[in-house]
């Protein structure tokens, strides 16, 4: 940028970035403090005990003061990447109640899976940014977190 | 979930669930105070007195804290059951102007049906979870409410 | 293009070529020669008599050669602008069954919509070209004619 | 429809109907006459023993004369039920290679389940009907049957 | 609306509308003040000095009161012609770096055309209401101005 | 598969499988042997001399018969390998006019960008498969071929 490039100064604008990203996992939603019966009658078919799945969308939302060098909030590259690291290879073709540790005794419900991820992101980005999360289990149920 | 589960406290995380619903409905835009001449010339052809239609695409959010023993917010089923009873049944394959009393002096634009919406449902919800309404009466049309 | 633009000659590669719109309608499904008991039983909610309505979603299909001097099978704003005056105007805010002189005496069932606009556009679109019209209704309701 | 109506007589048109379901399931893919190495090394993460998932989008496409008497090639309640009845109760929320007894000894790729889905509904269709199955695996992979 | 329409007024309940729009456009990111090298090693293939493109799809959000003549916040006829003069005219179709003013020292990432867009349509709409911008450079990237 | 397996003969099954890819790139429509006046007027805004640009959606669709041991009729990991090293690299974040040798001389027109990926792919595929390209311009604009 040339000199004059300082008059238009997008030093101290917070912006908010988004990433969509996808999972494709098993889960089976069961409260092991209950009986079998209690368990089909909160989880219905969500309880089965060979599981189903779904293709989960993430989307990861960022908020802070944009870079004026580059014109980033950060790099998408480096967003994605990180998303891979910590989430897509731990979750993705997986079975989140048998292959996940945070699920180990967890109930993987959206809100928890929403939840499980912010947490696994939100100690390897600057303290500066703001995170927030969103999961689509199916196009017509999603969570968000936090609220 | 075992004893040791305690070590991860859900209970007090704040998140938001989504639904996502749709009805088909006809409508007309029309002040009846106006002539007819202001009326065409403020609506345009949604002011068509032999009516139009859209497919209309809700998504409630309710935002509050999960419930431990589920990992839920709100059971899905039991938000989009309420959903079919209060707002579904009334509007759906229905002419608004004609056949939902809430429009019979309300102009019924995405605006007001968001908030009709939001009225019908919200005294049916715990007063501690918050309520929002997004109504889409095309893919490049769509309203909020609350603000 | 340069002379030995000749050696990829693309005059007679025969493409499709898709241009989606859409228009928002309502409409009632009626047979006039049953009793409303019996159209109540076949068409449902779709019989309510003060009418419903849709967002439609049109997708027309046009089929042929490449025009090698262009590269176009059909200049998009030309079918585009042909759509607008032989469908759009007509139909789009409009009440099918009351304000389309096609449906006066047929039942606007999404096949038989595809099959009248199929018909508005065949005699504008010079013989040469194959012609087929995709109809959402919803998105997961739709027709195609010709099969 | 008055008789004027025999005007636009429509009942030799052959149309395309389509109808959009979807359900969720877990899913391996594993071929048992190869070695553990082998089936990693073709199906890579989708071998995973401990399966994973699916959000399965699925179009059914019918094709055949249009009823003059409603307008409909088939009506799309009746198609819906059908798939229903077919194809969700048994696929939804279930372990495709434990709960569904076409699996038992049959790799559930997505042409697999696509073509086990065409036979479950093929003989309950009318056999002037024509059948055709799209199923969604994901969002970016996609098969048909038949071809 | 009769007299007793005041029964229920919206007056004042603040509700938000959302126009979607998009353009086509070419752009590059680079930072002159940086060498070639510096510039491939943060811009990566977004640094070709040749260009590249999008389909940018924009998301305005307007929030204020309702007028309760209209029942509109806003006349969507009006804010899409806002957008229209102001924005469209000038990005599509365009290239971003070359053709619009704005970028001539300002690096054209999704965050800084966000707060373009908003800076273009914030003077021209009235205090009382609130902008908000959304920006999508894919289906998988994507901003929000301000946060 | 069990030898019971056999019950269930896939093998001589045709189907289809599609694998959706995207790519990002600038363009200009121009014919050189043509005005600027005449360019103008038949390609309009597309002719803008600094180019504009889309995100391509590119479906590649291959038809054949399944392959009885995985279940695959093409390893959709191969496809899409193939798809990247083929198209993808050369075409992903380019321009086509300067960067793509085969629209060095043919204009680079939706309907010829899918007849050029149909010619790179046509090649590296066995000749028992069909192969056909869908490429989307933009949600409203889109091409096939073969017809």
């Amino acid at each position: 940028m040339r000199e004059d490039a300082l008059l238009y100064n997008m030093g101290n604008r917070r912006v908010v970035v988004f990433r969509k990203e996808h999972f494709n996992a098993a889960h089976r939603l069961n409260n092991p403090r209950w009986s079998l019966a209690e368990n089909k009658k909160i989880f219905g078919l969500c309880n089965n005990e060979h599981y189903h799945g779904h293709n989960y969308e993430l989307i990861v939302q960022v908020t802070g003061e944009i870079d004026p060098d580059t014109g980033y909030l950060i790099d998408m590259k480096i967003l994605s990447d990180l998303i891979k690291d910590e989430v897509l290879n731990k979750f993705d073709h997986k079975n989140l109640n048998l292959d996940v540790a945070a699920f180990e005794n967890l109930n993987p419900t959206a809100e928890n899976i929403a939840i499980v991820i912010y947490d696994l992101l939100r100690n390897k980005l600057k303290a500066s940014l703001e995170l927030k999360i969103r999961l689509y289990e199916t196009e017509r149920n999603f969570v968000e977190y936090p609220a």
